[in-house]
């Protein structure tokens, strides 16, 4: 038995993309944290006929819980409550306790602005207490309430504002009607496994020779390729761990060494764990700085963060970092020899023991034959001497060899600090 | 006559909340350009029931064109043009010239990879040559095709990797099946202003003003912050060039000198166009090289742009740019003066005519009263002795505001390169 939930996510904004949705992700990790199935997120505008169909749809699609977000403010294009109203046969009624202490909240919050029409403003708000017959309510956030509605499927009727909607879910979830909804909701497991230097349909060769496994069939896997890393998502219900870690053990076997995580970790997080009581300095051409400003994405990175030289001119090389310019014309600025003399420089301009230097072409102009667009140079080195050199072709466009060439930095990095060699 | 269209973006990673769906909201804009009404937006996981539902549900609806995204990849969660194939009711069939072109396109992937089984690679690709009878083919950017099954509706097929998707667009559209699906569109004009330094509710207020221009009605006018920028967007019919113009010569009445693009331009172009000739560097605390990297962000930009220095730590203020110990002691490494004296610093040290520094506090940590989580300073420096400062206090997150700091930071340059004084 499994419960099974649909998200409506209602919005002009939203719809046409000029506004991201926060909330649809947000209500989809909570419903699978509670062992909620989600079949669809679907997302209209602010038309009734739309917002209508969408309702129509999951039902028919014999969904157990409807999640509404959105359309519950004053004005004319807000009309949430009265579509679900229609759509589950209820009348709406006003709700004088209700209206009452919105009335309350509207005063203290009209207070910080002059010359509004307190009467106006309540007329208006007049709308946000009206309620479907038999529906329970939430209290407001901000000065609209949620709403559920009791049936086959149960309609949860939540607030837009992200901020407004997290705060009410934990009295939406412990609503009576909400949880005979998800009565039957199965606690599922989710592992995610991270690996890099490996492509997607190397992976796709491994799942297919696990289909050997007994169980394997109960496992929902997904695969995704993101950053240049590959994931895998597993979810499955608790009797099924054995197959689970069959699985694991031939993902082991044929890419133990591109596994670098299997409890959710970025590698932007093990990075940072490992440059504990480190102090690192980067030295960067063609990403410019972007892996410093990943490195220092992490809160509390000053702690071993010295800084960075982006050296884009080749003048800069030679007076920022100290590259001797002999070297750039013997092997040009994308060279082993270039981005050595760059990490020993950058160890050495900031006094750091752990520096990572990036040289290479991103593009569109500057590739030549034996360095084509995407060729980046990457060296790490150490206080202690190590230094590891490695070179890439990365596909792809400016921005897409850029940001790539961050991620196998960090790999790089990784695996110099954690003295694996490559 | 109108034309509706519906999206569908598969993948159980986008469902869940794993990665935000970019491709939903970029196709919503393009048909939106294209004048083709956007109806729904329906998202699922990689379940073949779930994908058809949706189709069937859009199809009901009675939309021209339904666009899905994802789930052509190689491996066995991909199935959406299996599934299209079913729900159009036509058979899928190799494609012999397309599956050559896949063979072509992994062969040069795989070169990359060593240990790789071309073969096992090549047959786990071949589902990618699978397409359903009748279909048009659009050429792999990466390695999977796109495909259009004319009809009503007609169905249009694409990649979920958003470069793969962007990349694929113009040959999507220019598809003679999808052509006829969108024929009866309306043809809109599209206008976008940008301002910076202008909250959003003064811009409201003058579309309040504005309504009272004759035609004002039939302008579709969004607005929106974005990256601290407010952004109008406006669409209409050729018959209302007129009301157009009238609104635009309010809002340069009452904003002119916050509005810096009326053609779509964005900060980044207008900066890259004036430091034609010039030589920047950039010296950056907080941000850690976000600025630096977003210059470099523009194709061409090794013309003028020398380097940075990402001094993170206070040594490195004063052992790379050279400044004085004892101003961070005595006004604190985020203030004018220290910002004054990265920005000198800078132009020294890279032999540059024009320069920005950056010192702030991005948190969580490092507040306090007098300088709380958000203060920024900015200095921007001329190789002619002109320097112009400026603090703010930017609102959010870490990461809000080291983005933030950025736009500030572009804005700021565009006025000094132009000769305002802000």
């Amino acid at each position: 038995m499994s419960v099974r939930a649909g998200i409506v996510v209602t919005g002009t904004e939203v719809l046409t993309g000029r506004v991201a949705d926060a909330n649809g992700p947000w209500v989809a990790d909570r419903l699978l944290e509670l062992g909620v199935e989600l079949a669809h997120i679907t997302i209209c505008g602010d038309r009734a006929a739309d917002i209508e169909a969408q309702l129509r749809f999951l039902a028919a699609e014999g969904v157990d819980l409807i999640v509404t977000t959105g359309g519950l403010g004053p004005t004319a294009d807000d009309m949430t409550v009265e579509i679900v109203a229609r759509f589950c046969g209820r009348e709406l009624t006003l709700d004088i306790e209700l209206e009452a202490k919105i009335a309350a909240i509207l005063k203290k919050l009209m207070a910080r602005f002059s010359g509004v029409d307190f009467d106006a403003v309540r007329a208006a708000n007049r709308k946000q207490a009206m309620v479907p017959v038999g529906a329970d309510i939430l209290d407001p956030v901000g000065t609209a309430p949620g709403v559920v509605v009791p049936g086959a499927p149960t309609v949860l009727v939540l607030p837009g504002p992200p901020r407004e909607l997290q705060a009410m879910w934990p009295a939406a979830i412990a609503n009576d009607a909400v949880q005979r909804a998800i009565v039957g909701r199965t606690i599922y497991r989710q592992a995610t496994v991270r690996m890099f230097g490996l492509a997607e349909s190397g992976l796709a060769e491994t799942l297919r020779e696990a289909e050997s496994i007994s169980g394997f069939t109960d496992l929902e896997i997904t695969t995704c390729l993101r950053r240049g890393e590959v994931e895998m998502v597993t979810r499955y219900e608790p009797h099924s761990v054995a197959a689970y870690e069959k699985l694991m053990d031939l993902v082991r076997a044929r890419h133990g060494d591109m596994v670098f995580s299997e409890d959710g970790s970025l590698i932007d997080d093990l990075v940072a764990r490992l440059l504990s009581g480190r102090r690192i300095a980067t030295a960067e051409s063609c990403t410019a700085g972007l892996l410093v400003a990943r490195l220092t994405d992490q809160p509390g990175a000053s702690a071993y963060v010295a800084g960075a030289v982006v050296a884009y001119a080749n003048e800069a090389k030679a007076d920022v970092l100290g590259v001797d310019s002999a070297l750039i014309d013997a092997h040009g600025a994308v060279s082993q020899e270039v981005a050595e003399a760059m990490a020993a420089g950058a160890l050495r301009r900031f006094g750091a023991d752990t520096a990572v230097a990036i040289t290479g072409i991103a593009g569109p102009g500057g590739g030549t034959e034996a360095k084509p667009v995407g060729t980046v140079w990457f060296c790490v080195a150490l206080a202690d001497g190590t230094a590891v050199s490695r070179a890439v072709r990365l596909p792809g466009e400016r921005a897409d060899i850029r940001e790539r060439s961050t991620t196998v930095a960090m790999h790089l990095l990784r695996r110099i600090l954690l003295g694996l060699r490559d």
